[in-house]
């Protein structure tokens, strides 16, 4: 009988607070099915350690720190922004990898990311398949924009959104405590350059924060200055103050992005955007109201203090399934969270087809976006809700979580040339 | 025997994730003496309350209420911000507050501000007096600028620094993972327009998160473009990425604030500093760098969900001693906080004259902050490290946290005229 073939695993694009959550279900799950699966190989940096043949033996790394992977953010195996080409452009790109992995006795695919990444192992799928040494390629769902299509939400999510939904409930707490002599509107930037899933996030501090936020602008919905204006200071003169809460990819009706308005400094150099500054400059000049801006940035999706209970169990759940499918052996598939019910939240572990998965991007459908534009509607919070639900708070030493870091040792080279 | 004498709390300035703490400390303490204190009013927005003769009567708001104070950020009953004049500029808004004081039996005001308040709170005990209507005035310390003089560390400090130590950890961990091939910098701009103190504790995320951050710019420190440009580049060079928390009061040799630096927008219009994307900018078009940044903004001040627990130990444990200073006779005083011993953390309770706290700014001393400027010192570091430590948690109700929001009904008015 034939060793078990290896698998690699690769962690891909923007990374997350539960990403390495899934990878601990791919590696811990993998090590219960040893006569299936040999060695569990990393790449380093992503898909660019299949590339570059810098592969991570993760059977050197012991249970305590596979385990501590669960409550630790970030790609703890380096992530990395590189879109494998069209096979027709570049298929010497998809043959060099399927290489390394016949060179490793690699005959699993475990590939963690979005949109792009679910395309590039069915590629991989499919070429291997032609090329005679055929890998089964499992996808496991990431992203913290949640705009993969078919399953319930994106891993990743559920947090960033918890953490926004908790942070604009403390920050209007302030504002409203303040605005009587000082700060009157409040702006959040959060991420989303084509959808407004975290935005809308922003709007769960709503009943708690006593109306907060008052304004919620979305990728989905074209900006309208002169009524997001008076919005802003009709809110102002009626509860006293007003805060916002904005995607980073809100665009004008002709399509450019705000954060994208020409800000120069004193030298005339371009400034990198930042649509918070750019709506704040805006309501200090046109209603010269005093306001205050948050940029989150990565804070929001590395924060894994606040993480969210249901989003690191179905991070882990679905890394775990990707290796169970595989070892049932299903291909060129990847596995998502389906929704039972709402309240209380239950959920199960389907699997769809990569090729349906592949480039389609899950905007906020129109029946989550209140009429006016600017909020959310009860369909949506019924989504969104469980989504932030529990607390998975990490361990903490001397006031700090106690985050695993690894030491990324790779295994020796096999092949000569590099391609990278 | 005359009926006790009523006290007046008021919050001051800018808001933090445990000055509602101190409130408690205050109303528990005051309600186990009631033969000492009658009812605690509660300024409405603050000193405001008291001009406007606008009162609070929190003898209506429940033992379970007060004890939610604990765990809930913000001002629950309003601050602002507002200095009274001198007393020779202003007096009659002195007499003024003396006169509500006088109508409402007011002997004991207790406020919980930073050094401007400290100063109102000691002028008012000495034209009281002078009045013949001596007021027992008690200063509570408060900002999370930590520059209040005498005391260890100011309530609120301890857990903006918390916050920015662990976000910074977490985000350094987000740039390692996807320096390969992405961004190679990231910036965090932190509050402390005078002094570095909340910056430095971004610098608590260095022994964990494998030497990021790399660069931490204080208030302290003239700022040095050719010099901070060329330790970017070799840390980026070195290291692979570069970390740089930024206090957003750092300023140009000559004084003017980076965040001033006369940003515009496409219109021509003066855009709202951020001495982050100042820096981002100058670091693409100097470095050629990706770079990524975040402003933190009120998220930090208000972030009770990540607050440490010796700050809000703390927080509380000086309103409870004001009251008991109040109590025993004292007057014209601030409870601090006195250091015994860094590791294990010991401290206790002493008190200071007003007069020698009002006014002064203790600044990040130049023994804490390392020779190149950049960096903190091992003095600096022992003296932060117990600020940080615990995790004070509040509860949580699907997914938010439960904080409480009083709702603020206002006592009948005695006098006729107002003020403000």
């Amino acid at each position: 009988m034939n060793a078990p073939k290896n698998a690699f695993y690769a962690q891909s694009g923007g990374v997350t607070s539960v990403i390495n959550a899934s990878a601990a279900g791919v590696i811990e799950t993998a090590r219960l099915h040893p006569e299936k699966i040999g060695k569990v190989f990393a790449g380093k940096n992503g898909i660019l350690g299949a590339l570059n043949e810098e592969l991570i033996d993760t059977s050197l790394i012991s249970a305590a720190d596979i385990a501590a992977l669960r409550h630790t953010p970030a790609g703890a195996f380096g992530s990395c922004r590189y879109k494998l080409k069209g096979l027709k452009e570049n298929q010497a790109e998809y043959e060099r990898l399927i290489a390394v992995f016949e060179a490793h006795n690699i005959g699993y695919f475990f590939y963690n990311g979005g949109g792009d990444s679910q395309d590039t192992a069915n590629k991989v799928s499919q070429l291997s398949l032609e090329m005679g040494h055929p890998i089964t390629c499992i996808g496991i769902p990431k992203t913290v924009d949640n705009d993969l299509p078919f399953t319930d939400s994106c891993p990743g999510f559920g947090s960033v959104a918890k953490y926004v939904a908790v942070s604009t409930f403390e920050a209007s707490l302030d504002v409203a405590s303040m605005a009587a002599s000082s700060t009157k509107v409040f702006i959040l930037e959060v991420m989303g350059r084509h959808t407004g899933w975290i935005a809308a996030a922003g709007a769960l501090a709503q009943p708690h924060a006593q109306g907060a936020p008052h304004i919620i602008l979305f990728p989905e919905v074209a900006f309208n200055q002169a009524e997001f204006l008076q919005k802003v200071q009709n809110t102002v003169k009626q509860k006293g103050y007003c805060v916002i809460v904005v995607s980073e990819g809100v665009a004008h009706p002709d399509g450019r992005f705000l954060a994208e308005s020409g800000l120069r400094d004193a030298f005339g150099h371009a400034q990198l955007g930042g649509v918070a500054p750019y709506l704040a400059g805006l309501i200090k000049s046109e209603l010269n109201l005093k306001n205050h801006w948050a940029v989150a940035d990565y804070l929001q999706r590395a924060a894994r203090h606040i993480a969210s209970q249901n989003d690191v169990d179905q991070a882990y759940a679905l890394g775990k399934s990707a290796v169970e499918l595989a070892i049932s052996g299903k291909n060129a598939v990847m596995p998502i969270v389906v929704r039972d019910s709402h309240s209380p939240y239950r959920w199960h572990i389907e699997d769809v087809a990569l090729s349906k998965v592949a480039n389609v991007e899950k905007k906020v459908p129109k029946e989550f976006i209140s009429e006016d534009g600017y909020g959310i509607t009860q369909a949506c919070r019924e989504y969104l809700e469980p989504l932030i639900a529990g607390e998975a708070y990490p361990p903490y030493k001397n006031g700090l979580p106690e985050y695993i870091q690894l030491s990324l040792q790779t295994i020796p080279k096999k092949l000569k040339e590099t391609v990278i």
